[in-house]
C-alpha cells in the first residue's frame, strides 16, 4: 500500500460505523488542530439596540412568565446555541418596577454587570443587595438567587454564565425554591463587610468553589482604578487591568469564569495582543476604538462586544475608557491551557 | 396579557434573530435543566470485536499514515462527534512490530490502559517506558510523546483524551516534532524512581498541571490492591476503588480526567450508585455483571463499557473483578459540580 | 532491679555527660508535658505608664541612636528574654516630630497597632503610609521599612514581632540600607487599592509568605465591625472577632503571627475560653473587664495585656469594647497544634 | 546629648525593670543579628560509642521504667537543653528482645532512622510495622505509637523530634493510652499500599498536617537511588538528595521537620554549601569525609553528626556514601526564611 492505505478502507469504515466505532485517521486533524480555530466570530451589540430590545421584551412578556426576561447574545459563528463564545453564555436582562424574577438556583454560575437603572435588587443566599450601574454581582454555583425592583425605572444588566461548560460536563441541576422572593436573613452589605474589608471571621471555613463575597460595588472599583493610575504603570496592550477576586482565596470568585475591570487613559494606543480565552466586554465609561482582526469598532458606554479566543486585538481610548470583561481564563489557567501572545 | 405574553412575540423573535439575539424564555428549560440529561447512552464494546477491528485497521493503514492508528469508540447517543461521554474521547490503538507512531504533542492530555501485548514502548518527554498489560500511562498536556514496537506481536491499548474539553475552551494547540521517534534522554523508570518512591528531589518545582510521574505499572497497582483487600473494607457499591495520583500534589495526574482501578471480590454484589461524571470502564482481570439503567452486561477481560453521568449502575463479580475506569471527576470536583447518590 | 533501674545509673549519667549525651528518662516528663505549662504569666501594662515611659525614653535617647526607640514589654514569667509570650516579642515605640527611625530589614516580621498621634509615617518597600490611631500596619519578613514623623506631636504604637521564632530557627538576617529614609517609589495607598479592593492585577504573582497589603486602616475595620454587628451574631466568648488577612491568599498576612480585631457590645458578659496560642491584647476603644485565671483587670483605651496560652479567660464590656490582639495562632494551625476549649 | 543619649539612662532602665519593661536599644543587636549566629556547634558521635551506651542503658534501666530508653544527643553548644540544633531533638533508642515501650501520643512529631537489628516493631495508630535497618518511620503529631521487640537481638534507632518547636509555642500535650501495647487494627503495610503506590482511595480526605504514610522501607529508597544514579545528574555539593514526602500532598510528611536520603558516589568531592537549616546526619552505608567549618571527620556506618545552620560544609565519598539527614527546612520554607548559599 504505497500511500499507506488500501482500497478496503471505505468498507471497513462502514463496518465500524455499525458498531459505534469510527476511524481516527479521518478526523484527527479536526480533533487536534495546530492552533485554536476561529469558530466564534468578533461581534458587537450597540447599547441603544440592546436597550430597545430589552424594553420591548418588557412590553411583550413578564418577568414571572419568562422566569428571567433576558435577550441572549448569540455569537454569529455559533447561532442557535445560546453561546457568545465556545464556552460562555451572555444575555441582557431587564427588570421593571414592581417585578420579581423568582427564586431559583442552578449548577451554572452567573455574573452580572449592572448597565442601567436603580432601585432593583438581587438576593443571594438570604442577603439582599441593591444594584447600581457598574456594580459587579455574582451568584456562584448552586446559590439561591432572585431579582426584583422597588424602583421607578427599568433596570438592565449584562449576564454571563458558564452554561456551556456545565452542559459539556452534563452536571447541571436546578431547582425553584418557594414561590418568588426568598426571605432576607442578613443585613445588606454583611458579606462585603465580613470578608471584603481585609479581615475574615476567625472561624471562617471556605465552601468549595464559592466566594462569600458576591457584590463588588463600582464605587469601590472605580476608586481603586483612580488610585492606581497615579502609579502610571500602563501595560502596553491592556492599560491597567484588574481581576475580581475572592478575598478568602485570592482566586477568581467563580472557578470557571474570570471577570475583569480595566482602565485605558485618554490617548492610550494599545499594542496588539491575543490570548486563548475568548472574552466578552462591555464599556462602563468613556469612548474608544477596538480592533479585532479586520473588524474595527467605535465603542461607547454599555456597548457589548466579544473578542474570540486567539484573535489579535488592540484597544485605543479617545476618552478615559473603563472596560468590563469576562472570560474562561481561570479555568484555562487551572488546566494549564492558557496562553497569551503580544506583537 | 393573561398568560404573561402577547401575540407580538413571534415577530419580536424574528427581529432579535436578525441581530444575533435570541429570547431566553424559549430555551431556558433546556439551558438550565432540573438534573443531568441522558444524552450519552450506556454502551459496551466486546474485547474480541475491538481486537478484530484494530487488527483489520493494522492491515488497511499504517501507523505512520494514520499518525495514530486508532478505532474511536463513539457513544451511540453522540454519533459523529468522536465522544464516548459528553466530555471525553476514547479509542483503541494498535501498534504492530517495527512500527512507529510519530512524535507530537498537543494541549489535550491522554491516558492509556495497556490491554494486550508486549515489546511496545511510549516515549514521554525523553523518557522511554515499555508497556505491559494493565499498565497505566499518561501523556499530560503538551508532553512530547511517540509510540513504537520492537516486539513480535501486536500491542493494543485503550486511549482516553479530554479532547471535547479542550475543544469547548477552543484552546487546543498541537505540533509535530522532528521526524518520528524522539531522542531518549532519561533512563527507563527514572521518573517513577525520582517521584514515585515516597521521596522527591530536594529542589523539585512543580510544573503547572503536569505530573512528573507518567507510568503506573500494573504490577505495583495489583500489589496495592492485594495488600489492601486484607483489610476487608469493601465499599457497598464500589468495592475497593483507588484513584491514580500525582505524588507531588496528591491530585489526579491530569487535571481534567481522573483514572481509577478497583477490585471487586468474587461474590461481590454491589448496591446501586450514580454520580455526575460519566465513566469509561475496561475489565483488566476477572468476570462479572454490570447493570446500567435497564442494560445488563456480562463483562470479561478487555471489554470496554461506558456508564453515562447520573445513570444508576451496579456491579457484581462472579470472579475477582479488577476494573479500570476514567472520567472527568477531578474537573467536576474542582468546579464544585460533582455529586454522588446511592440507593 | 525491682524499680527497673540499678545503682550504677549516676556513674553512667556522668559518663554520658562527658560525651555530649544525656539520659532521656531524667527529662522526659519535662520535654513531653501532659499539657501546656504556665511559663508565661498574665500581665497588664496600663496606658498611662507606657506613655510616660515612652516619652521619658524620648527625652533620654534619640530614635537614630536607638535605631528603634522601643520599650520592650517583658512577660514577668520570662524576664530578660525580650518575650511577652514564649514565642512573641512586644514593645511600645515612640517617634517624635522630625525624627527618623532609619531604614532596615530583617527576617523577623513586625506588626504594629497605632496607639496615639498623627503625622508619622511608615515606608514599606518604597510605599509610604501615614499612621493613624487604630491602624494595623505590617512589615513582613525581609521588607525594607523605616519610620518618621512630619507631625507636631509624639506618635506611639505597639509593635509585635516573631523574634523568638526566628531565633529558635536561628534563621535571622538583617541589614541596614542606605542612610535613613528610603526613597518613596509608589503612591500612598497604592497597595491597598491594588490588592485590597476586591481585585488583583491580572498578572499578580504571589511572593512567598509576604502579603502585598501592609496597611489596614482602622476606619475601614471599624466600618466592617459596625456593619457586621447588625447581624447580631455574637460568639459567647469572643463576641465578634475578625482576623486580618492577605486578600491574595485568604491567610494571615504574616505566616507566623495572626492579628485580630474584635468587638464586644456594651453589656457583653463572655463565657470562659482558652486556646493554645498566647495572645497580646490592646484596647482600641471602650472599657471592660478581663478575667485571666485568678487575675481580674479593668481595662481601657491603650492598655496592653497578655493572656498566656491555655489560660482560661473571659471578657466583659461595660462600654462597647474594641480589642486588638495578636498571637502565633496561624503557625500553630499550620502545624496542626492549635486547640481551643470553652466552658 | 551629642552621642544621642543622656546620663539618666541607667536609672531609667532600673525603673523600667520594675514594671516588666526593658529598653530595646540595649538588646536590639542581639535580637536582630546581621546573620545566623553559631550557637549550635558541629559535633559527631561515633557509632560504636552510641551503641555501647545504648546497650549499657539496656542493662541499667528497663524500657518500661524509662518509658523510652533513649540516650539524648546534646549539642555541645546547647548543653542541658536536650537539643541537637536550636530547634531539634535527637536521641538513640534501644529496644531489647521481649521489651515494650508503652503506648503514648504527644504533640511533638517523631521521625526514626533504624540503625541496627531486626525483630522490633512500631505500632502507629493501629498499624504495626516491622523495623529494618535503613527504614524511615514517622509518628506525626498526636499519633498513637508504641514500640516493641519479638526478636532475639537488640534494635537501635535514631530518633528526631521537634520538641523545641512545640516547647517554643508552648502547645504540647501528651497522654498515655491503655497499658502498654495498642491493639493492631490494620494489616501490616496497609497504609503504604493504600497511599504509597501511586494511588489513593477515591474518598480519601487529608487530615491536617498528618501523612497517612508513616513507613518508608529502605529497600524501596535504595532502589530509587540506584535507579536515579543512572541519570548521572549529581549536584556539585549534595550529589543526589531526595526528601521524604507525603504522597497525598507532595509535602514533607511532617510539617516541622524534613527528612532526606542522599547518595554520593565513590570519588565524589563535594563543593562547599550552607543553608539556614541545621541538619542531623547519619551514615546508612559507605564511608567518606565531612568538612564542617574547621572540623573534618572521617565518617562510616551509623555515625551521627550535626551540621549547624549556616555553617559551610562539604562532603566527599571514599566509597558510595548513603546519608540520611533531617532538619527544620520545611518549616523555614513555609515561613519564607530558608536560604542556601554555595561557593
Amino acid at each position: 500500500m504505497p500511500d499507506g492505505t488500501t482500497g478496503d478502507l471505505p468498507r471497513f469504515h462502514q463496518q465500524l460505523a455499525k458498531e459505534n466505532l469510527a476511524p481516527l485517521w479521518e478526523v484527527m486533524r479536526d480533533l487536534v488542530p495546530p492552533e485554536p480555530r476561529p469558530v466564534a466570530l468578533p461581534a458587537i451589540w450597540k447599547a441603544d439596540r440592546l436597550r430597545e430590545h430589552a424594553l420591548t421584551a418588557g412590553r411583550l412578556i413578564t418577568a414571572e412568565k419568562a422566569e428571567r426576561r433576558v435577550v441572549v447574545l448569540e455569537n454569529p459563528g455559533l447561532r442557535g446555541q445560546s453561546q457568545i463564545t465556545t464556552s460562555l453564555y451572555a444575555g441582557v436582562q431587564l427588570i421593571l418596577p414592581g417585578e420579581v424574577a423568582p427564586t431559583h438556583r442552578h449548577t451554572a454560575s452567573a455574573l452580572r454587570l449592572i448597565m442601567e437603572g436603580a432601585g432593583a435588587y438581587t438576593i443571594v443566599d438570604g442577603e439582599r443587595v441593591e444594584m447600581h450601574a457598574g456594580d459587579f454581582i455574582i451568584t456562584p454555583t448552586w446559590s439561591l438567587h432572585d431579582h426584583g425592583s422597588d424602583g421607578s425605572a427599568p433596570v438592565i444588566w449584562l449576564d454571563g454564565l458558564d452554561v456551556p461548560i456545565v452542559k459539556l460536563l452534563n452536571a447541571g441541576f436546578s431547582e425553584h425554591v418557594g414561590n418568588g422572593k426568598q426571605a432576607v436573613t442578613k443585613a445588606e452589605g454583611d458579606s462585603l463587610a465580613r470578608y471584603g474589608s481585609g479581615l475574615v471571621p476567625v472561624n471562617h471555613v471556605s465552601r468549595n468553589a464559592v466566594s462569600p463575597v458576591f457584590w463588588y460595588p463600582y464605587s469601590r472599583t472605580r476608586q481603586a482604578l483612580e488610585q492606581m493610575r497615579r502609579a502610571g504603570e500602563w501595560d502596553a496592550a491592556e492599560g491597567l487591568r484588574l481581576a475580581y477576586t475572592d478575598p478568602t482565596t485570592g482566586r477568581s470568585p467563580i472557578r470557571t469564569m474570570g471577570a475583569f475591570m480595566q482602565l485605558l487613559p485618554q490617548g492610550f494606543e494599545g499594542t496588539e495582543i491575543r490570548s486563548t480565552d475568548g472574552a466578552v466586554y462591555s464599556v462602563v465609561e468613556g469612548r474608544g476604538t477596538v480592533q479585532v482582526g479586520d473588524e474595527r469598532w467605535e465603542v461607547g458606554p454599555r456597548d457589548v462586544f466579544v473578542v474570540p479566543g486567539w484573535a489579535w486585538h488592540a484597544f485605543s481610548a479617545s476618552e478615559d475608557l473603563t472596560l468590563f470583561s469576562f472570560s474562561d481564563r481561570p479555568l484555562q489557567e487551572a488546566l494549564g491551557f492558557w496562553r497569551e501572545q503580544r506583537r
